[in-house]
């Protein structure tokens, strides 16, 4: 079980502060497995055992009722959101984990902030809630469109870091990931979407109308980990390419945060003491 | 109609950032009427005036869909913020005017952020919401109570201005209200709630609890207009112990705020030049 011990510094950034510290995601390869055993089958067994216990640890954070859990999954299509869902999330109970997939904006939507309908799902205490795309939407599309002014996307990026801190500070741990996969990855598992009759329904246009602006999108998922990769919300980037790799990298840090945050069960009720139930 | 003349300035706060900048609540006469003719009849007729020329801003704020507009109404009990309601509000819409009015939180709200509730009712584009009561409950009630530390009342004003300073920035036109009543006023009011079978159902025994912390609750407000009167969404506190001067103030500002916004119909349909309806 060496997972513990590994250093995850190098995939995540916390200074959102200092203008210099730009993230470098191009310097993160996609095929890396900082996390793997070396052995697939093992790396596998203990993603589930991670699973099983991350269950234990949102039933304790429920009943510790402390704080509030967020975990914003980020990446391009097919950089495995949903199968992060299934393969890190899958065993908690549906009472205790919640999980919502972020669209285009309806119109009763746009006629408000963007951070209008985030806000209304953001956990309750004792909740884990998961982000499949998110707020960070915002700082993508528009930008890469040109919607918006760099100005405009600046903007937002402090708007973004005033609400985390605003949800930290009230008891919220967020964490954000961001699934990293290549070019070369995406085309594979585009074609092996559009050759699969049960994953054809998933196949957009759209996906590919995205995969033209790779390189626009990259550099605007680089802009916003710097900017808004802070102390009190960091970013990780998970190198993806590995379906079990990105779920042990994922599991094992979500693991270790609950750990630190030393949840415990509220103390007895001293009425309930040498109550016998007859 | 002197009324659009009058320097509001000494009533207003809106310079959060400079610790120095102090308001002095206590330099404010709850019996002054700047905005008064000095004739009772005619500050009536005024106010009349004001109310329809304000339904016709609003169907232009409608219209126009640019903006949203937020009206914070603050006070202490029979401070006037129902009254308010009525008579600058009264002749507008219900389609374009929206109005909440802000409870304890119940244990739902309580789960999430304080914000949260607050959030999910700001105004759409070419509405007005006003608040009766607002997210300063959260920064009036907690200190004065002692449930919250200095230290956590000052991050509740950060978060605060941070919120209005998005909605600002993303099209809401936010201001503030703070209806000044004497402690003399007040207890007039309140007696004659008490006398009064058909205002008696307005009086809570909690009234006199808050009557009882009237110079902490007096020192809060001084502190949170001091802390959140900003250049993007300012406090106006208005000397508040004439009805009539409370709604002929609060109409002409927000007149005066309307007019600023330079509301417009959108342009002509070209498809609609020369249409007959037959």
């Amino acid at each position: 079980m060496a997972a513990t011990k590994i250093d995850a510094s190098p995939y995540q950034h916390a200074t959102a502060d200092s203008a210099s510290k730009k993230f470098r995601l191009d310097k993160v390869d996609p095929g890396d497995k900082p996390f793997s055993t070396g052995d697939k089958v093992e790396d596998r067994a203990l993603v589930d055992t991670l699973a099983v216990e991350l269950d234990t640890l949102q039933n304790l954070l429920y009943a510790d009722r402390r704080f509030k859990l967020l975990v914003v999954l980020q990446g391009t299509d097919t950089s495995g959101k949903d199968g992060t869902l299934r393969g890190v999330f899958g065993r908690m109970s549906a009472l205790g984990v919640k999980t919502i997939g972020w669209k285009a904006p309806s119109e009763q939507e746009r006629a408000r902030d963007y951070l209008w309908r985030i806000h209304q799902h953001v956990p309750a205490a004792g909740e884990i809630m998961v982000f499949n795309r998110s707020h960070y939407e915002d700082v993508l599309v528009p930008p890469v469109n040109g919607w918006i002014t760099k100005a405009q996307t600046k903007q937002r990026y402090a708007h973004i870091n005033d609400f985390e801190r605003m949800l930290t500070e009230t008891g919220t741990v967020v964490c954000k990931f961001m699934l990293h996969i290549s070019k070369d990855e995406q085309r594979a598992r585009l074609q092996e979407r559009l050759d699969d009759p049960a994953k054809r329904w998933k196949f957009a246009a759209d996906d590919l109308t995205a995969r033209k602006q790779w390189d626009d999108y990259q550099a605007a998922y680089a802009d916003l980990v710097s900017a808004t990769g802070t102390s009190w919300a960091p970013w990780t980037v998970v190198p993806a390419d590995s379906k079990t790799h990105r779920n042990l990298m994922i599991a094992t840090l979500l693991k270790q945060k609950l750990e630190s945050m030393d949840l415990g069960y509220p103390p007895d009720d001293p009425a309930l003491k040498d109550l016998k139930v007859t």
